[in-house]
């Protein structure tokens, strides 16, 4: 490793020269006026796997923008393969004027460069290209077989990723996926993030009479659809935040003694937090912490309700209907389809006979984890340790990362999430930029990684 | 009697031709183009006033259209003195095309006047017009002073007639108000309304987090404000349609016995009802029938909702904030104000800490009752006995009567409402008729009335 370190070391100012080539194509996904510089910056991509040493490098066409691929395989079938995704595709820049300099004409200020793409996600995909290049060039060799996929359309919902997955299932076939597109905990602070919550998305509407009517004729004898759904909606949920629904718990994975104590060594004010939000209380599931409560432990949410007169001042109407989206935030290892029939068939029991309930699942996605102390985590631990010369804290993500469910779903590999931004550097407002200290480190990090993944 | 009810049959064909012509003046109040013929329509009241022998006639103009008003006063101190209400301006007339005949050239057909205003109201201000005319043509006096106020602004909300009113308290003074501008319960059935429901008209603002959150990153560790939001709308009625905010039933005026009673003699169909609304079930306070759920006692209904994502599909918002319109009917002795701060105490006892919970009154108004054993009403009675052959039911109404509200405040006077129409004669839709029969009777009962009253 000697070799690889002196070079990463180094080339620290030259890496952040070329980034800064990648970083002037603007290569804008949602942008039909883009369309030529996406397409350069695919080629660009195809350019650097070639430069660095990878091989079998293509550029996929989808029906928007293309995929880049490229891969070494030769360390051997007795050695994991790991399959690194990023994208090459960046977000508008609109407001242009906030920006301190031009958007594509990248700067370094402070320690920091600043561009649009440079956190999200160019800065962290070069990451891997540099620690690629300096194993190849210094040895010749990868300690791990790697493929590496480069899509252009993350900022537009990857809208051909799967359909590209699912038609290369062979191709990117491997042990592991990682992934770096998020943040780090906060400054300072390495992170790992190997749990992500899934989803099942429900509207549930409820209908009374089959018109609106006058309250004052009708109120007191005939039950209000407004009313029926809060009452619903309440029993869903008890005081405390604790569901409800018979069966929801029962699949779900419990934190460990071990993650539950890297929840508390997390850096976290909840004072800050509280003055951020302007709440005087935080709210949930009792016996939790709130970084447990927001990533660990599943939960039940409104996302929106209609229902009767939204306009100003009073009108007395007993409304025919009122809906509401509920949406369940889900852990490893509830299965989207059960609770959507338990969360289905719970309302169908505590709804009155004196309305009608319809319930449908507009949407879900599976929970994902990799165990903390699976191989491919302690092998993270090690390479985070060597690169920023301190250990890295466990996180878990409360939302979901669709490409993350495709990954687990279709090639059935569980990912590490291993972001190298920060949570306050802009990625999708101006000045975006990147810490290139954080970009130094990830480097040497993941060259790190690859070696302590030989030793598995 | 018999000199004016022998009048009264006398021009029973007579009286419709009258009529005709009062049928004929397109007095729409809310069209612009029609207010030269509300003013017309004003002058016809006038002249018709002075025509059956009122006094101190006037057409009081207002900011918009004018008040008529006649009075007849020689009865004596010792005579009761009744306030006539009545409006003399119409609906619009759309959809033209589904008129039979137009809807300003009255037409008999089946026993039954067709026109715009027939029912609502000119029918019924025209009953009360030749009911003073019977007596004072034959008998040279009435037996009761009489008060007579025709307004022009019914149908646009009574803008002008609150101000009317308070301005001219001492000319308006009366022991009874009595309105005819409702419905019979059913065909063939005289009724006597002797309460209306008040109101309370609140909205409940819940702010959780300061800015629209992800759910995925925040939901289980702060409240969400439309979950919040349900839970308060589900501890404000229990499942079973009681009230559960405390002290709510304290001033309730409850049903008598002899109410209860007459609720029951009304000739309702529950199944027919159920179906007409496409229901499975009545909803409702339990002890109480339908009928007494729907006007005799009080009620909460929330008459509009809303909050976070509306749209189609799925968005993991767990929004800044929620808010609801809760109304509720209120019956007599139920003070608004203090029902408004009975409900805003209760809702912020049961605000839970983590969202900040706002309630304001947009609206409310008193209910109001004429006890059924009051000589106002006993005389009703006798008077609809003598005018239609048989015993007339009492009911109530669920809703308010903006204008009773403002006679009972301002006049402090206690109103009956002898309603001649009938549910379904069209009264703000195509083909408005109102029936002969009940016409006819409805003239021979107030000439009996006036009668009645004079014996309390």
């Amino acid at each position: 490793m000697e070799n690889i370190l002196k070079y990463i070391n180094d080339n620290r100012e030259e890496f952040v020269d070329e980034l800064k080539e990648f970083l002037r194509i603007p290569s804008i996904s949602t942008n039909p006026d883009n369309k030529k510089d996406v397409r350069k910056c695919a080629e660009y991509v195809k350019a650097q796997l070639e430069k660095i040493g990878l091989e079998n490098i293509n550029i996929y066409d989808t029906p928007g923008h293309p995929v880049v691929y490229g891969e070494w395989l030769k360390a051997g079938v007795d050695k994991p393969t790991i399959l690194i995704y990023g994208h090459y595709d960046v977000q508008p820049v609109d407001p242009l004027e906030l920006w301190t300099d031009p958007p594509f004409e990248p700067t370094v200020r402070d320690g920091n460069i600043f561009a649009r793409g440079s956190a999200d996600d160019k800065g962290q995909v070069f990451i891997h290209m540099k620690s690629i290049e300096s194993h190849l060039k210094n040895t010749n060799k990868l300690p791990v077989n790697i493929k590496f996929i480069i899509e252009g359309e993350e900022e537009i919902g990857s809208v051909n990723l799967d359909n590209f997955i699912e038609k290369n299932k062979d191709l990117l076939k491997c042990d592991y996926v990682v992934v770096s597109d998020t943040a780090m905990f906060d400054h300072d602070v390495p992170s790992i993030c190997y749990g992500l919550r899934g989803l099942a998305y429900m509207q549930v509407e409820v209908t009374g009479p089959n018109r609106d009517l006058h309250s004052g004729s009708f109120g007191g004898a005939v039950n209000n659809p407004i009313n029926a759904l809060s009452h619903i909606i309440c029993k869903l949920k008890d005081d405390k935040g604790k569901i409800l629904i018979d069966g929801f718990y029962d699949d779900v994975l419990n934190l460990t003694d071990k993650e539950r104590l890297e929840y508390s060594k997390l850096p976290f004010d909840e004072k800050k937090y509280m003055e951020g939000l302007e709440i005087n209380e935080v709210f949930g599931e009792e016996g939790y912490s709130t970084l447990e409560r927001a990533s660990g432990r599943p939960t039940l949410d409104c996302n929106g309700i209609w229902g009767g007169f939204q306009g100003e001042g009073a009108k007395t109407v007993l409304p025919s209907k009122a809906a509401a989206k509920i949406s369940m935030r889900l852990v490893p290892n509830q299965e989207p389809e059960k609770i959507e029939k338990l969360f289905t068939d719970f309302v169908k029991k505590i709804s009155p006979d004196s309305v009608k309930v319809t319930v449908k699942s507009l949407h879900g996605g599976k929970g994902a984890i990799t165990p903390i102390d699976s191989p491919g985590v302690n092998a993270a631990v090690e390479a985070m340790k060597k690169g920023f010369g301190k250990s890295p804290v466990f996180t878990r993500e409360g939302g979901s990362i669709p490409v993350v469910n495709t990954f687990q779903t279709l090639l059935n590999a569980p990912t590490i999430l291993l972001g190298f931004g920060l949570p306050d550097e802009n990625a999708h407002s101006p000045d975006e930029h990147l810490n290139l200290n954080n970009f130094h480190n990830g480097i040497l990090s993941i060259a790190h990684y690859f070696n302590e993944l030989s030793k598995i």
